[in-house]
């Protein structure tokens, strides 16, 4: 039999691979990085995943697993010839206990969300892409957010797990004492993985208690150097949820597409913080700029100011194909980094005669800087050609590495940065992380090609 | 050059290798576990640790590393011809930044305390043999202590690491970046590692703000399901720090120690509860006891009162030499498991016409369960004979598992423990274990037969 016949005659699983049916899992979220030819399987039970991974194994076929595939950084594209594992079907959300529920892995951030919201709890993670983006994908990747300042990465979220092996055997972690120091921490090692070492089936992730009010204060500050200098008097603000920023062009661009006045000057950088409670010490504010640059909204109010920040990407969308980099950076060089970064990829399109407009914005209190890089207006179909795209990347990652920052802060390495990671983490960390890989998955059965390049991807031709 | 006179040749790096030097390295803390014998190795500088390393490496001697030497599971107690690798000298302590603070290995808690206090701040890691124990160990064996419950264990703490690796090359994390998803965990991988992978040299550990007010409530309970019952009444009590336990013959044992009377019946479970505040809900206590059987402290008698809790070990180490076992049990079958284990000890002890006098205390909130094994007086030097020990451990750590418990809540698994490892965790996650040591000590160089004894230790008859 072959492996589509063996797939098929699987229990609780579905298998597609008419390639209609299976296109919308070969290609990213941002329509740059595609994939295959692959068969997708789509099991809804532990034991159907076991048996998925049973029969890759046996048929020496790569398997990669998949969430909402909404990832950034082709984590999830398969090679050719590869089988998609998507984890979607285990949508089932269990019972809070010890202030953790157990989801399985293709539930969805908001369906977690709304499940917390019932019993007066938040999940703690708040992403642009939650209606799509599943708690496992989250898991696989210690995705970040907004709301990281407060509620820490998934890697803090997250109480347990249930994995499968890349022989097929169940590792059962769900459910962990809540002190328990009986070996290495494998629930740990897991985290932020990006589906090289094993398949997560469930997360037991925590809740909190979900905060009673909120209140968004935006702050207009002429320059990225006022907006970080302020950080230091923001971060003490009583409550606060999160601390965002966005570069003015970027907040213009969407006041734009949104067809909606911008309510404070767009000329130098803005300053989100989110608060758990109305908005207790204007004072405060006060010390750091005027009234007309300060904006504040609670209630139902709230959306409306904080779109300026929220739908960046959409409006980023809506004007061609970016390359996207998700960067951190040392607040204390913070804008002379972006300085360096927003001249170097102009640098880049004038040698190549074609305009590009950075939109930057991001997590100020982590350093986090979401490059956005567009084509101007009168580049075909709006999008870079693929080898610009690359010297787009190459450009703003050797800003990144020389400002001391990191290539990565929350979108993870996979498939797109992977030639980079040597340059942060050292030939040395990067052999010891490929030896962590083969412990896990000798065969290289997972998600070849993604973050350390496995000993099977690749190099023993199994893969084009 | 024989070994000895590789590591004299090392600068900044004192060598001990006279018998009585040495004496203190290759016992534990408890003197039930000598190992040895052995050289003692200690640098005082990374540089130093490094080429320690390398030139065990180049001999071929196991490196065994140690911190303060207050582990009760023999995971520092070198096999015969090891070297100790004691990081006490590296002992320096940087400065807070971002909430953190980067201290060497050697650096005691109650040193890494002190500096925290003159800052307004805490460790949040309280041992009883805070002294004696580094956060190079504390790291190491992700230990856990009285206020897990607010503070987390060691894990939670640690926001960066440096450490050495077999080959000598140095692993610096000491500051990663506040969002970093570029490869594999590496720094929470070493946690909880107990020395088998890498040699922790400086750890950045996460600093709070002090708590202002101490209280201890004492809430002396009739009986153990009693006490388990008011757990989610006093999880609430605003400010909670701690929750702990003392079965009442362990009170009395303290109590009789001190020559102090008990404050309260002993005839039951005590609880201890320590608030960051002044008592605020004294009604939440009427409704789980009458007053004669609740005694409230602050300030300077805060400790008259604590003292019942935390003098125990030094009580029970003063009766004889104990059997110790740190286990954890799910709180829902909590008082069952405590008659369990006391039935099977004294049945353990009756069958060798031993009297076995159990002691038991720990952290409540996490269900952790210390449980002290003494022999009775007419024991011969109050030291069980090594036999009755191993059966003793064996009654209590059967029970444990047959109650769906950790037979390591805290201390870990060391060499004490190790045989018992497959029987908790399965056979197929040790035999990861194993090829993650693999991964990380191809040599098997350290700390060979501690945890999941790595590759090196026995199986290549480099060890007695």
């Amino acid at each position: 039999m072959d492996l589509g016949g063996a797939l098929r005659a699987i229990a609780d699983c579905s298998v597609l691979d008419d390639a209609d049916a299976v296109a919308g899992y070969v290609v990213d979220w941002t329509g740059r990085w595609r994939g295959g030819p692959a068969i997708v399987a789509r099991p809804r039970t532990v034991e159907a995943v076991a048996r998925v991974v049973r029969a890759c194994a046996a048929a020496g076929v790569p398997v990669v697993p998949q969430g909402g595939n909404t990832g950034l950084v082709a984590g999830a594209v398969p090679p050719a010839g590869a089988v998609v594992l998507s984890l979607t079907g285990l949508d089932a959300i269990g019972e809070v206990a010890d202030g953790a529920v157990v989801a399985g892995a293709g539930v969805t951030l908001a369906a977690l969300e709304s499940f917390a919201a019932a019993r007066g709890l938040t999940c703690g993670l708040s992403l642009a892409s939650g209606e799509s983006a599943t708690v496992g994908g989250a898991a696989a990747t210690n995705a970040g957010g907004a709301e990281v300042l407060r509620y820490g990465t998934a890697r803090a979220r997250i109480a347990g797990l249930r994995a499968v092996l890349p022989d097929g055997a169940v590792l059962d972690r769900r459910r962990p004492p809540p002190k328990d120091n009986t070996g290495y921490d494998l629930v740990g090692q897991l985290v932020g993985s990006e589906g090289t070492l094993a398949v997560l089936t469930d997360v037991t992730w925590r809740l909190d208690p979900a905060p009673c009010a909120r209140t968004v204060v935006a702050l207009a500050f002429p320059s990225v150097p006022d907006a970080v200098g302020a950080v230091p008097a923001l971060r003490g603000l009583p409550g606060l949820l999160a601390l965002e920023w966005s570069d003015g062009a970027a907040v213009a661009r969407v006041a734009a597409h949104l067809d909606a006045p911008a309510p404070l000057p767009t000329d130098g950088c803005w300053v989100f913080a989110e608060l758990d409670a109305p908005l207790s010490d204007a004072a405060a504010l006060a010390e750091l700029l005027p009234d007309d640059r300060i904006a504040v909204a609670e209630a139902e109010d709230r959306a409306r100011l904080w779109r300026f920040r929220a739908r960046t990407t959409e409006a980023v969308n809506a004007a061609g194909v970016p390359v996207k980099l998700d960067v951190g950076v040392p607040l204390a060089g913070f804008a002379a980094a972006l300085e360096a970064i927003s001249g170097a990829v102009r640098d880049a399109g004038d040698a190549a005669a074609v305009a590009v407009e950075p939109v930057l914005f991001g997590h100020l209190a982590e350093g986090n800087v979401h490059v956005n890089l567009l084509p101007g207006p009168s580049v075909p179909d709006r999008r870079f050609p693929e080898e610009l795209a690359a010297r787009l990347e190459a450009a703003v990652l050797e800003r990144v590495l020389a400002a001391g920052g990191t290539i990565s802060a929350e979108h993870g390495i996979g498939r797109a940065k992977r030639a980079w990671l040597p340059r942060q983490r050292g030939a040395e960390q990067v052999a010891l992380m490929r030896r962590i890989k083969a412990a896990w998955d000798p065969a290289g059965l997972l998600n070849p090609g993604a973050l350390v390049d496995g000993a099977a991807s690749g190099e023993n031709g199994r893969l084009q």
